[in-house]
């Protein structure tokens, strides 16, 4: 019996492609720039995954995503021509950026829906005050914020996933995770969690985001409307 | 200008005299125990700063106030005449009598009202699942929850208060320690934040609560309510 569903959220939950376009517009282009935004947005999380392998590998220390967003998009800004921003405006970006991702349209009702029947929390790489304003943002309620911040490590790290369940004092087995990405899914699964795959075919642009896992999973859902309607579980 | 306030939980929102006498009657009554349950609850609180203690003077390694809480009762029931409980029921009680806490009657509101204009957290000696389990109980909405677990330590040692502002990434000055408590407010204030006393007058039994603080702090409130009304501050 599955007890409580722990969410990635980028991309899982809300479109950071469309959202990051959007927010790297209205603090560029008064300043001039031109971008292909969502080109931009592509780039700047493409750093995501190498940035965090170095907490992950213990090359470097944990540090908050806020710190990783930060340097990526200081790494990605002169190949788009982007030169002599002011550090306020860096800041500014960075935090903002992805604190104002919208949700999914099945998200915010599916998640009240689901939070009916179970504790729900996000198992997110992202920090917790960064979760915390992406909870104001979109208007979702969750039962605590866990994720990497807790555990002091990144996803798929099995730390992560631990420390979740350790939280909210479940074993594995009555935890699930909930992720549009398989190997999240797969990395979850190696320490005993149950797996829910949600169809996200177009978190990378049209088509371009799975449509269905890629590996066996516990179960696979559209979305988290008919997720709720699944449970319990 | 404050961001974010931290809350005491156990006597600042809840009544857990009340709460655990009425909880700890429901389990031991049927099984033939007539005590004094207000005595027994207040016995059961008894424990509470020495056991944290140990863990703040590094005598033991953290554990979750769950795990105090059932070492505690443990301790108490001989003294109540309480023996041959079986193990289950020990789990049950000590589990379930501290989730079932309810608010005082100005509590949920003035933080519905309070959440509105900053953010809101428990920065509490409970443990994470604890805190999720009453804030259901209740029907409160936290922005996250922070409190001893994010810092493996316990209240008043400074860890905790640094980091909960840590974990919104707000310097100490933009945050305020709401509590009942006027020791909990001073070692608040020690770490830089704000300090707000909330009056309760009945919390240990009638008239056996702080109805003010015992040593200055910036902001005296009678409750929830006429805080909500002095922000933003």
């Amino acid at each position: 019996m599955i007890k409580a569903l722990f969410f990635d959220v980028f991309g899982t939950l809300v479109d950071w492609r469309a959202s990051v376009a959007r927010e790297s517009a209205a603090t560029l282009a008064p300043r001039g720039h031109d971008l292909d935004w969502l080109a931009f947005a592509t780039a700047w999380r493409g750093q995501y995954q190498p940035a965090m392998e170095k907490v992950r590998s213990s090359a470097r220390d944990y540090v908050k995503l806020d710190v990783l967003h930060r340097e990526n998009l200081v790494a990605i800004l002169p190949a788009f021509g982007v030169r002599d921003l002011p550090e306020a405006t860096i800041d500014e970006l960075a935090r903002r950026a992805w604190r104002k991702l919208d949700a999914w349209p099945d998200v915010v009702e599916g998640l009240r829906r689901l939070r009916e029947k179970v504790l729900i929390a996000p198992v997110s790489n992202g920090n917790i005050s960064l979760m915390a304003d992406l909870a104001r943002h979109n208007g979702i309620g969750w039962d605590a914020i866990l994720g990497a911040e807790i555990a002091h490590d990144y996803k798929p790290n099995a730390r992560v996933y631990d420390a979740a369940c350790a939280a909210f004092d479940l074993p594995p087995g009555e935890c699930a995770m909930v992720a549009a990405h398989t190997g999240d899914l797969l990395a979850a699964a190696t320490r005993g969690l149950k797996t829910i795959h949600i169809a996200r075919p177009d978190e990378n642009g049209p088509g371009r985001g799975e449509a269905r896992p890629a590996a066996p999973v516990d179960i696979a859902a559209r979305d988290l409307l008919e997720l709720s309607g699944m449970l319990p579980l």
